[in-house]
């Protein structure tokens, strides 16, 4: 038996989960809630279980360790011994990772020397790879940047128009995140139209609470709507997106927020839930779209700013060979994907609208056969990457 | 003789154009520079002739004196009594000008009560037409706005994904500029096609230090790459146009840079001029641009943003009837409007290499006849739109 495990470290969360290799059977998942607060919450899926259950998670640490009790408690594995290796989700990578790479103390230190670029993640993943180096001892692990995959992006899409020099004095730059998840659809799309994943362009539309547009050309990154944080681009649950870069002090003139106070703004009071002032979960938005009309104007924005990103990426691949959809709300809000694609008529994309109200979370064409481009439903696994590329590192 | 004056003030300059109504016959025109310095510099054309005299201008009424007095010197006109209108560009009309508007006190009121939104224009603006109302009393005045021909966007487009209460309380949204021409410039275009202004769909790239793309969607603003300012969209000149919105702060923590002193540096010392380090005027950076690797970058980090915005367009207007290049660089720069074109020929547009590269400054179709989409140099005239709307609310 030989089980990796993947993690993906939030802020206050923990989620992992365990797949045995080379099978790619998940035998287990779960997720550690409220990580640093006094009462935690641990879920862990398996065997067509759910066991849930309150613990105490003072830090990513207790966490991790919490939950490996429990896979011994439950019977889930063994030992720990058939955990073979671990792998990392890492939000931020920067220009040092163009790949996924093995953790030593060097690569430790240069996560936690990203941290500004993303505070809250990368000391998380900081502290779950020496966890792991304290509980499962020798058990080798891999780091995998969600900024790796978009290192691809030329400098004239990654370079802000801003002085040059902050370029070269602070890295200010696009990085782009959700590549891991990008990668792994827009290689599953390829595959579904039978074209080589190096040969082929794909759009990949990843809606969800973050949201994301990226350009693959040929296997590789061109362009991505999130920029040096992932604040930018679409509209998200909570996130901004883009905006006049001169509005934010506009308001501060106005109101007398401070720089933080703006920032926790545009991160945390924005997007879906700042302009419906409903909720920041899009099924509750589309759920009062017909009766409520602010609930309208938001799904209405949502689907322009997806609308944008997507034509102006055809026109940076000059033509895309299938537009894939993933992510919470682009693999389950049939409304979404067709407020979407019905502006790309006049290029001949065309929906079948049985197959798309009928398809949720599963791999599935939802064009018509005439559709000069093929769009499809991906669902995005970034655990099987995650785990996929650690198994290539270190069997 | 019925002349209507038009003039533009900027935030140290005068332009001004007297042309004769219903004729449309250019009489003269010319700039009064570097207003409330030591020394001004007033340059006139007129009759082939080119008059060129440092005076003193202290405001921009002192400016608008020494004008008036050299029309009589320069014998272009007889006495002040054929001036029969005078019409100002105003750049900010926010949401209460639709259109143009006769000016009255209640009128200028309103414009410097805008002036928050644009500080150096508007006030500006309110002083030149109070120093008419002193010189040429009498003499009925129109504000023609910037910002009306954008009116019509609707809230999907206008709105930013803050919280909704700020564009309540603030009137944060986007106003879009550049109105004045690019109304002009598609109905131009869409003339030029055959097609009744009211059923055509127009994309209008304007490219010169400032920049903007606009989507004109049968005869009405459907949405607009500026903003709530005019640093937004496009790279331009020495403007940032998008960016991630954090980028900003992130910059302050690093430099401790004030807020104003950002505001300051994303208009003044980004775009063209901040990245090439070279110049702000795009003739210099395409001059080098196969020698200097930075210019190439410059030129094609502005390509790539047009390109963007371009694509993003056609897809919200579902198709376009024809795409006109305008402005100093649009109309001028054959290499700009390749770079740009040649990533639609996924959908069929075609350059005509050799009529784009014969073409400046002119109205002319650059495309191929095979072209799915015709694309049009279509030189603007904001003057002359300017006089028109004046003429049509004086006569």
């Amino acid at each position: 038996m030989a089980i990796v495990m993947a993690l993906n470290a939030g802020s206050s969360s923990l989620k992992f989960q365990l797949i045995e290799m080379p099978a790619e059977t998940e035998i287990a998942a779960g997720v550690i809630d409220r990580i640093g607060l006094e009462s935690s919450t641990m879920t862990v899926k398996f065997d067509g279980n759910k066991h849930k259950a309150g613990i105490t998670a003072l830090d990513h640490g207790e966490a991790l360790k919490a939950a490996l009790q429990a896979f011994l408690d439950l019977n889930i594995i063994p030992a720990f011994d058939v955990i073979v290796a671990v792998g990392h989700r890492v939000v931020q990578g920067a220009d040092r990772y163009k790949g996924a790479t093995l953790v030593t103390d060097a690569v430790i230190a240069d996560i936690e020397d990203l941290a500004e670029l993303a505070p809250l993640h990368n000391r998380a993943n900081a502290l779950g790879m020496r966890a792991v180096m304290e509980l499962l001892p020798g058990v080798p692990q891999v780091a995998v940047f969600d900024t790796a995959f978009h290192q691809s992006i030329p400098a004239k899409n990654y370079l802000y128009a801003l002085p040059y020099k902050y370029y070269e004095e602070f890295g200010i730059r696009k990085y782009g995140y959700h590549g891991t998840s990008v990668q792994f659809v827009s290689s599953e799309a390829a595959k579904a139209i039978d074209k080589p994943f190096e040969e082929a362009k794909v759009i990949v539309a990843h809606l969800g609470a973050g949201s994301s547009v990226t350009a693959v050309d040929h296997g590789k990154s061109l362009d991505t709507s999130m920029g040096m944080s992932p604040v930018a681009g679409l509209m998200m649950a909570t996130r901004v997106g883009d905006i006049d870069p001169s509005v934010t002090y506009f308001l501060q003139e106005k109101t007398g927020m401070s720089n933080e106070e703006v920032v926790r703004m545009m991160n945390k009071e924005s997007g879906w839930y700042g302009v419906s002032e409903i909720s920041e979960d899009m099924r509750e938005i589309e759920d009062t779209m017909n009766t409520n009309p602010r609930a309208m104007l938001t799904m209405e924005m949502f689907a322009e700013r997806a609308i944008s990103y997507v034509g102006s990426f055809m026109a940076k691949l000059n033509g895309a060979d299938v537009i894939a959809f993933s992510g919470g709300v682009g693999e389950n809000s049939p409304i979404v994907r067709e407020m979407i694609m019905r502006q790309f008529k006049y290029m001949g994309i065309e929906i079948d609208e049985e197959v798309n109200n009928a398809t949720h979370g599963k791999l599935k064409r939802i064009s018509t056969d005439a559709s000069t481009v093929p769009v499809y439903v991906v669902p995005t696994n970034e655990e099987l990457a995650i785990v996929r590329d650690t198994y290539r590192l270190t069997k």
